[in-house]
């Protein structure tokens, strides 16, 4: 009865991305019977536990008392865990995680958040009352989008969103679904992947007469790119904002994963709060962070918050009408949100062992990313940019003319059918760049947040499909020391 | 910058449900200072630990282990209860319920979902590629209706809902975000709120014009009614479908809550297919049911599921594609609505103490249903329907002319100033009917699934306040004698 075409339009123009082809290659793979490696490996999302990482057990030792609170009793579980399960337990209505929470969170939970806020900010002030707590970062962006989106048809009325290229590859189906036009601007591979001014003003006049555009995506630490912008750059973009009168959306969901030498997570608001009044108080802003994206990162408990700076609070009462079809979001997923903001203290009996496990994970990343960097840039027609935070490497694949000749016959991207490739010769999955580049230029997407082990045997998939690629093109030109030499490297 | 006019007008279209503002108002009463109660007891929504029930000790118990796996080796739990939680943790990406599942939930669990389905319905085949899990089933709601919304625009060509009056108390705000048009089809309070196939044939030809209907929206057991459908009933509506080509959406999330004297639950799924093979093979049907509606709910943790019958594969996709927005329901959510549908099975180690737990959960129901029902038929101005399943009771009010003429003077319906006052003064927060009933007609809408001396206090202060109401008016025309049998009840 329901037939392909009575399907809502703006349904199907949804865009679904390239990852979900290459995830359902995979499960393919699994399932069916004989092939030349043990397991495919998947390095193409930011699923941590997926990857092989360990969740940290303050977190879950918390959660495991919240749930079965007999656990109170348990003198085998340290103490400041049994009274933080108390603690979230009484802010529980009826003290119990099965209840629902108010649609923008539990208020205990926002208040801790907004505590964190302030805090990391070196004191700038946040209120509970400007953070929503949502069902993961993606679900409280969406609520903004729908908000902005004019919604009904297309043209210069419909709603522009300035957008990176590259961007966090399930942005585009997002704004497909919102019914909002993104308006791609390049980030410069050659400077790491900055944000580049003059790049953001040819954006907004590419969008003349296509649409309105009231709002600009940003992804600091950049996702999938690594780059971290300096508070200069960060000014730059308030002040562009500023000047077009755009609604900044930041994407801060990798700010605990920083490593770069001289670099630290700078927050937007806090750089709008050094700047003069006329930005400060008029500049409008949305913060948004996730559970599902930290080193401690727990993707299948769904939570994350946004923060808004200077929103009018009529809009802000949309805000949450929108998040009340939710109903309420996860409440475990909640408190392991604020349990990751407000890890243990100096002095608690959890604080050596979580303090460890945080190092662990966090030079785990910082020593992945050197070592695979290395590797990658030693490969003929791979190069990669440095990274500085978050939890990928994004690196540009020269391929050869031949490949892009199959992958045209074959009517795909050639990173895609690299992707495909991989994936079925050595059971790696990583992920496939984002079109619209410069004609040749084609990108992979790994991360590299994985256990050591784990990373050294997607470094030895990789490298030796790719060298057997390019071996038929690219490769020939190699001398046999050189192809030597990446072997011995990938093996040491 | 963004000002309330730039606010998507859909967005700003929808029709925030009274609820709302009763539930701020009970959170301004709970932080002000003085009243004259100790606390707002909550009987106006589905939540059923903010109520005081209990949650389900094997449930907890799986999940606590799930998360902090040590609990694995704790021989302090049961043995059913350990394996349960291994048999999850395998399941999940990386043995951790940290990971994302699929954006149509883990397979171990649909799979499992798909079996309870095939048992509950004496054989009736059911797939697991047919069970999608959300957040909740509002949102799996969500998910057909925007499927099916036309979207743009208004009149002939706008999509159109058959829903019932009264209906789930969140129903009308999702329509208005989907932009889907409501067309009401009355439920007969004097038949126990039976649906009345001419009423639906009445709606659907008031909707000729103004614009396109192309689903019916049955709850069963009615939420808010109590009202539980008999095979003919059901039949009735699959022919009305079949014959006006809608497609049926078939809210049965308190189907495990039926407790009329020779009345049971029948999903719509299991009549179809009783049904010639001109209904079986070609009426659309999606059924939803819920983690937060059953009797051993647990709202907070946000799970629950559609399964679709008849659906076209290619409109099957995109159900798949809107859900991936969501990214993932979360885990656990989606772990307890396993346990949830598959219980201890006669024999294992947790069987004995499950039993008692939700045999006591569905005796207290039984007798509060009844308990509630003979006291407020009791009261002057007020008479209800017996209900059968749900957790409900949605008695009528026949306010005097007085409090209809106040609540005409301020502007709000006459059931929902019986509900301020209601708060106000005792502390007791009912839900108010839905408007659109004959004039003069209003009701309350009474959660009954509460530990029974709950149940005592909250309808002592229902009583102290209706009978005062009243006295004013209606109450005057009563003996002291009826006056003091009223009491005498509420107390006994």
């Amino acid at each position: 009865m329901t037939s392909l075409r009575d399907v809502n339009p703006r349904v199907r123009a949804i865009r679904v991305c390239t990852q979900s082809a290459l995830l359902s290659l995979s499960e393919h793979i699994t399932q069916g019977a004989q092939h030349p490696f043990k397991e495919v490996i998947d390095v193409s999302s930011g699923d941590s536990h997926r990857a092989g990482m360990k969740p940290i057990s303050f977190v879950r030792q918390v959660l495991a008392v919240c749930l079965h609170p007999q656990l109170l009793k348990d003198d085998s579980l340290p103490l400041d865990v049994r009274r933080r399960a108390q603690s979230f337990l009484q802010a529980c209505d009826g003290e119990s995680v099965g209840s629902y929470s108010a649609s923008s969170g539990l208020l205990h939970v926002r208040q801790n958040i907004a505590e964190f806020i302030m805090k990391r900010d070196a004191g700038v002030p946040a209120y509970s009352k400007n953070v929503f707590i949502s069902a993961g970062a993606q679900r409280a962006l969406m609520v903004i989008v729908k908000l902005l989106s004019s919604g009904e048809g297309q043209g210069q009325s419909q709603t522009g969103v300035l957008t990176p290229l590259p961007c966090p590859h399930t942005l585009p189906m997002l704004l497909d679904e919102a019914g909002v036009k993104a308006v791609p601007y390049r980030l410069m591979e050659e400077r790491g992947w900055a944000v580049d001014l003059n790049e953001l003003h040819r954006a907004i006049l590419s969008s003349r007469g296509r649409c309105e555009p009231r709002a600009i995506y940003i992804s600091n630490p950049g996702n999938p790119t690594g780059h971290v912008q300096d508070r200069k750059s960060i000014q730059d973009v308030i002040k562009f904002a500023a000047a077009e009168r755009l609604l900044l959306l930041v994407d801060e969901v990798y700010q605990d994963s920083v490593y770069g030498q001289n670099r630290e997570f700078i927050s937007y608001k806090k750089v709008l709060f050094e700047m003069d009044e006329e930005f400060r108080e008029t500049v409008e802003l949305v913060s948004f962070h996730s559970l599902s994206c930290a080193t401690a990162a727990e993707c299948g408990l769904r939570a994350g918050y946004m923060e808004t700076v200077n929103m009018d609070p009529e809009v802000m009462h949309f805000v949450d009408t929108m998040l009340c079809t939710d109903i309420s979001t996860p409440v475990t997923g909640q408190l392991a949100l604020d349990l990751m903001l407000n890890p243990p203290k100096p002095g608690d009996p959890s604080y050596d062992t979580h303090t460890q496990e945080m190092l662990l994970t966090r030079t785990t990343l910082f020593h992945n990313a050197q070592r695979a960097l290395e590797l990658l840039n030693n490969l003929p027609g791979m190069s990669c940019q440095p990274a500085m935070g978050g939890i990928y490497l994004y690196p540009r694949l020269d391929l050869t003319a031949e490949i892009r000749e199959q992958a045209e016959i074959l009517g795909v991207e050639a990173d895609v059918l690299y992707c495909q490739k991989l994936l079925e010769e050595e059971g790696l999955l990583v992920g496939a760049g984002q079109q619209g580049g410069p004609t040749g230029s084609h990108h992979l997407r790994l991360r590299i947040l994985v256990p050591p082990d784990t990373l050294e045997m997607v470094l030895s998939r990789l490298c030796s499909f790719h060298i057997r690629l390019m071996n038929t093109d690219v490769g020939r030109s190699l001398t046999d020391k050189d192809k030597k030499e990446n072997l011995h490297q990938l093996k040491s």
